[in-house]
């Protein structure tokens, strides 16, 4: 369950409570074969060197197995200059925008990591497949399902890779959370509730349609859908939404502010979910028949806190330090898919299906009705 | 704020954070002139002598100041006497439905507390102010706005007073919860989630629409509701609300279980609310723009947890014991109105509203659509 060897999720495990449901299938999608020890690293090309790419990503090269940074394309020669410095990028290793295409040429980058303005997700996923690469591309996925399959599709064509940067999957608290929720550790899962939310600042591409697509719930709101998912292991079927904006606040001339989703599953789990660009939100809880799993900050880049009720007892739940971190799982988990041969846990598909329900809140949002995800494409 | 004197409130006050907004309307409308002190105690008719009335009820006029029992009323003799005996009411204080009625030539009898499943709340409210009692009716007010407007009506006409049992708003941490959350002390509220839920046992009034009214929204999603709107001070203008009840499920034949709604209010503060009657769930929390306020168990008998998150800084607070618990001060509380002449705090037009907002509930849940509040009559 938790990133890396098998003993150390057993490890983990045996730490605190007995837990139901363990050793299923979560754990065996992230099993290393041990032919792929000792293997050559897989070179990563990062694209766009913004807060998220410099900060959270680019650092935790240092911590992979099979993953390391060998090339960086930005518009803005300075960053290019300074962090090419940083991690000994040669200049032959160095792209702008204009040129990005002759990434085809490097043997030594195998996956472009789509790190761009969400509006550029699709483009760039696009180009890295058609120069024969394998697609690492944040979430969102896209701007709408039609950019989505549009990657999904040149992936294919090319016979690369495609995987969207949902972290939280290489989390351990999170994968734990699952493992519990999904094996009916506190009961079988009645509801969900998931908040996700910051107040954000003015000034920056988020605020800007054209570029993000949308508002918070694109942008934040996601987790709070990924998580209603990834913890009942069901897609919704049916979704109603309601929005909040104040347009007046300069923030909010052309993205939603606050939403308030509700999903609907096949097998009766509602999820209450919360979207906010003004206010601080990170946190779900799990409630079942005999007792609820939380996790508050649940998404964050540390820090996780989990508590559990059951029995009528409420207690913190800790887990000991992962080897690799969430940054550095993920960025090992396609490295790792690449090396054996396998899918990734978090490939296009699931970008897709994300955004096909963002564009059924959106729809329930503005026609003040509940959408039956049926009716999408 | 909190019931009892205003030197309670402010010692409660200065043994935590410093709080803004303290000292506003909330507190003074359950200040009680000295003038009444010594007065007479007014006499309480307890009308269903089932588990609530019988544990929760009757035991707290011990630690009423304004309020006594003065008579009990049942369909169960056994009942009857043994009530009756423990608290000392006389044979001529004791009634059967049949002869409720004569309640009228009892001038002990000041109050008919209403304590019968919901779908006699009209009839007996109705027939104690015919009787020229005043009502303190339980929640949810009745089953239906028409039979709320009748109890209304019929107090009116009669000239007799009518409250309905909202305990929380007589219990010290709700009553901070809302001078908080409206006084902006973690800033503007932005969002109110809202959690309440039970696992109902089968075999029960409840469970038989005919007596109910409905399933887990008439009986504990009216604290999310009641909440959401006492926290916010608003009334909200649009529900949304989907459904989730699994009709092979023997104890939900007749009503529903999981109900998540949101309440969408004229400032742009949206409640998210879960009602459910197959999961455990008593909490609320406030987020504003710098923080939250959070109470779990939020309208439990007792053992109210009260967290706070500000500036980065999530604390407990702790209130001193009040000098009457909410019980005994919901009581009291419409025997001071009586006695000076005053109107309840959470009077018919109380409970009218949250039966108002439950049928659009019901109509959006069944329609799967958004219902605005001015839609209805």
């Amino acid at each position: 369950m938790i990133v890396g060897s098998r003993r150390e999720v057993l490890s983990g495990m045996g730490a605190g409570l007995a837990i139901a449901g363990l050793g299923g299938g979560l754990a065996a999608g992230l099993r290393v074969p041990p032919a792929i020890a000792g293997t050559r690293k897989i070179g990563y090309a990062v694209v766009g060197l913004g807060y998220y790419a410099t900060r959270q990503i680019m650092p935790n090269f240092a911590g992979c197995e099979h993953a390391r940074l060998v090339a960086l394309v930005s518009g803005t020669p300075a960053k290019l200059e300074q962090y090419s410095a940083q991690y000994g990028i040669p200049p032959s290793h160095r792209y702008s925008y204009a040129d990005f295409d002759r990434i085809r040429d490097n043997p030594d980058i195998d996956v472009v990591y789509v790190v761009l303005p969400n509006s550029l997700h699709a483009e760039y996923t696009v180009r890295a497949a058609r120069a024969g690469k394998h697609v690492m591309c944040e979430k969102p996925m896209a701007t709408s399902v039609a950019e989505c399959q549009a990657m999904i599709a040149a992936c294919r064509k090319a016979g690369t890779k495609l995987m969207i940067g949902y972290r939280s999957r290489f989390e351990p608290y999170n994968r734990l959370a699952i493992e519990l929720a999904r094996g009916g550790h506190v009961g079988p899962t009645r509801l969900v509730a998931a908040e996700h939310g910051f107040p954000i600042q003015p000034n920056q591409w988020r605020l800007d349609r054209a570029m993000s697509g949308g508002g918070s719930m694109m942008d934040i709101g996601i987790y709070s859908l990924n998580a209603a998912r990834y913890l009942t292991g069901e897609e919704p079927v049916e979704v109603s939404a309601v929005e909040s904006t104040d347009r007046s606040d300069p923030r909010f001339r052309q993205v939603e502010d606050r939403v308030s989703f509700v999903l609907r599953f096949p097998s009766g789990i509602q999820a209450t979910c919360i979207s906010s660009y003004s206010s601080a939100h990170n946190g779900y809880r799990v409630t079942g028949t005999q007792g609820w799993i939380a996790l508050e900050p649940a998404t964050s880049y540390s820090g996780q806190v989990m508590t559990i009720n059951k029995g009528g007892t409420t207690a913190s739940r800790v887990l000991p330090p992962p080897a690799r971190n969430q940054f550095a799982a993920q960025l090992d988990h396609l490295a790792e898919c690449i090396l054996t041969g396998t899918t990734p846990i978090v490939g296009g598909e699931e970008g897709l299906q994300d955004m096909r329900i963002i564009e059924a809140i959106y729809r329930a949002m503005a026609e003040r009705r509940h959408v039956v995800l049926t009716e999408l494409g």
